[in-house]
């Protein structure tokens, strides 16, 4: 770690992030544009991700299955509107060989081997995944199927930012086909509820509202789309994911039919959803401070760090025995900890980079304070210190995940409901948006167009996030008239600028 | 699954395989030339086969990582060997968007969005794994590097086939960088030891042959590349993994130094090393019989079906009842069961459905079982079937899982040596690779040049699968005379033809 700190936050949210990102080792930027290189602190905290979720998918009944990474460019084509969402950022495989150059220049493409058909990297799953479902669904017993795949997806970005928008993201997508269309409605509310929202919740700390997204802002391809938006500290909203509802798009697109129990023929319906790295960049601009990443227990590679300190060699014997007896009893407790015994750096620079990184609790293990029968427990989230016996040490370190879990969130939740106002004049509207930064949520009617969607987003920059699914406060439910044209609106939708 | 069995392996063991693959839900044929779709049942035994090797290499150091998907075109060159290996079967990407067809037909290449520099999906990463080493490593303090990455990969391969031999396949990647080439080769044996040997035998229940390749046979980059080889149910050898000392290759290559405790600069050592899901491949092809795959139970996605009989509403009740009683204390003990309530189809129909799929015990309760108060309980592995009292079928059907999985191990020991000779004479040899097939083992004496290796190979078809690290049996590790040329040879090395 280098010996300057980050850039306030308050200052350049952008540079700090930037740099936050690549010295608390959890992404690099890699030699091919716009590509990340995931680095082991930051895939560790993917991996955490991982299990969480892939638990939820399978506590729902999916399985996880894989499709191939290249897509036969006619695929695209199949589904009118999704080939217009995606068809200008692929990354497009038109040769198979390469040969050495004959003027002694390295390698080059064989010209001679040239595809028939263009093959382009996964963008998204659907075509491909909608042509196997039509081979594998014959009857009403054939389906449900609900499949989930854990993958890399490559759209060509032009401005790219580690995990926030890279070439290259991993993700999960999943895929179900369904007989109704009521079925495949309860498939994408659940995977809102009772996957999304709860892991962005529970595992995150991150506070959402869950929603509906206009017209405007749905899936290439999608009937509607379900969205989890949470704020960012420089009060901008970022999606965290999306559960989208095909209809029967996909299903008449690839000619996927299925025999009903009254032995007609039905198109089959179908929903996707997926959620990518992008939520290790959301976790980081939801809690983290000028010292660096602040990160949620659950998801906190290293929960506990010990420092043990000594300048002489019986004293680091004595202060290492007893970090590698708390380090025991907390593995024991589940707790995932590490033993920091580094002899060239000092505690205070093992202190900082272990705060850059975002471990939760640290414990200090003097010379001094163990002569007294102490240690120290200090908390990563409100830099707060105790001083506690040494017995009591591995309790406390222990007790304090849960409690610094909850507090990240209610902080988070404390945060966006400060930075979230309801605005009834077109004046106000725009002052709400004034400058170029994030300006919180701003709830406020909607006459339900386009037209008026694109209009507001052309004065200020910001889009509908989403329509939410229950009132924020029970008064944005209710009816009013929209804040651009008066015309009427049926509730309160959620504006803001977005990343 | 249709009515009619699979072809009977004895007669036809390629059809044979390939039948099995699909019909038994593993993998099925993509619309992509030789990429393949892994169906939920094979995906979910790749998934135990990750989670059992991921544990395996966090045990010993290693952590993951995920590094990029595109390699520059120019990266390829800097490894001289490594190109010629590796160039002749790469997708290459040229452009990066499509654009709509002017005259109307779909989606086209937009030849304005042509890429400066070609990229190649990666067919392995030590180019572009190395070339962000070269960055991260600057003082033996950052040594040594551990990483593993899990992705997919992709090498346009000409004859594919599922699982063995598929242009994208999903793997296992480490790459380590070390000081030393003592502490490189300590890593390469670790693998190889601690955890890909461990995991054929004691996960996958295939016993394998440790060694060494031959020059000609060697990873292409690497100074000496270690091997396990496992025998198929054909008498095939099936290479299953690899461990790579790379020496300095890549570190030269990449310009990869370390300045050391001595406040020298020295170029970095490395390894790499590598599965695949060519091991559910191997797996098949190892204990597999006419009925479908036989599955080693630690690898089995269900461990125990149970089948419940009954025409009617109230039978169905009582059987239903006992076996959701089996399921709930089998899941209690850790045993991955499942009960098969299905109405439609006959319990001969279930059986053989899960027997295909190689689930290693079956419990079936029928009405009239029950009135004698037992059930049966059916092995995968043998057929054997037993009447067992209905309280004892739970511990029955938990203590058959690690019976199994050992009686595999034997079995598939037995079979390799059965199917394992000596042979000492070139007329002998060339007996023993008669015909077309598999011809087992052949353990012989060799020259240990390349030209005689080629010579053998050319004459039969046989390649030198390893020199082995530890003798099969004692006498293999005595000098004797070449085989083809009849000079000194310091030990036999393993001959077979391969997959």
């Amino acid at each position: 770690m280098s010996k300057e700190g980050l850039t306030d936050p308050q200052v350049d949210f952008s540079a700090w992030y930037n740099e936050l990102v690549v010295r608390a080792d959890l992404a690099d930027h890699s030699d091919v544009r716009g590509c990340m290189v995931i680095k082991p602190h930051g895939y560790a905290m993917w991996e955490l991700m991982q299990r969480a979720l892939d638990d939820s998918f399978k506590a729902t009944g999916h399985v996880n299955a894989y499709f191939p990474l290249l897509i036969p460019k006619s695929f695209l084509s199949r589904e009118a509107s999704h080939v217009e969402g995606f068809a200008k950022e692929c990354a497009v495989v038109t040769h198979y060989r390469l040969k050495n150059d004959p003027n002694g220049g390295g390698v080059i493409v064989d010209p001679e081997a040239k595809l028939e058909e263009e093959l382009i990297i996964r963008p998204t799953s659907e075509t491909v995944i909608w042509s196997t479902y039509s081979k594998w669904i014959q009857s009403y017993r054939d389906l449900p199927l609900l499949i989930n795949q854990w993958c890399n997806v490559l759209r060509w970005e032009m401005r790219t930012r580690l995990f926030l928008r890279t070439a290259e993201f991993l993700w999960q997508e999943g895929h179900t086909a369904h007989a109704t269309y009521e079925e495949a409605e309860t498939e994408a509310m659940t995977i809102l509820n009772e996957c999304y929202s709860k892991f962005a919740e529970e595992w995150m700390a991150v506070p959402v509202v869950k929603g509906v997204k206009s017209e405007g802002e749905k899936f290439a391809g999608a009937d509607h789309t379900y969205t989890i938006e949470a704020m960012t500290l420089d009060r901008k909203a970022i999606q965290a994911g999306t559960s989208h509802h095909l209809g029967q798009n996909f299903g008449k697109a690839f000619d996927c039919k299925y025999v009903d129990r009254e032995n007609k023929l039905q198109f089959v319906y179908g929903t996707s959803w997926g959620v990518s790295t992008r939520l290790i960049g959301t976790l980081i601009m939801a809690h983290s401070d000028a010292k660096g990443l602040v990160c949620p227990p659950r998801l906190a590679p290293i929960q506990v760090i010990i420092v043990p300190m000594g300048r002489d060699e019986e004293t680091r014997e004595r202060t290492f025995g007893v970090s590698d007896g708390f380090a025991d009893e907390l593995k024991k407790l589940g707790i995932r900890v590490k033993v920091d015994k580094r002899e060239k750096e000092s505690p205070g620079f093992k202190y900082n980079q272990w705060e850059l990184r975002g471990v939760p609790v640290r414990i200090e293990v003097g010379p001094r304070d163990l002569d007294a029968g102490t240690v120290v427990v200090a908390r990563r989230d409100t830099g707060e210190k105790e001083t506690v016996a040494v017995g009591e040490a591995v309790a406390r370190a222990a007790a304090l995940q849960p409690i610094i879990q909850q507090a990240l969130y209610e902080k988070a939740l404390a945060f966006r409901n400060e930075n979230t106002k309801r605005v009834d004049t077109w004046e106000d509207f725009l002052a709400a948006f004034e400058g170029e930064g994030g300006a919180g949520f701003v709830v406020a009617h909607w006459d339900g167009t386009q037209e008026t969607e694109d209009r507001i987003s052309d004065a200020t920059k910001a889009t509908i996030r989403c329509i939410p699914l229950e009132p924020l406060i029970p008064s944005d439910g209710e009816p009013g008239a929209c804040v651009l044209t008066g015309k009427p609106s049926e509730r309160r939708v959620v504006f803001a600028r977005a990343y």
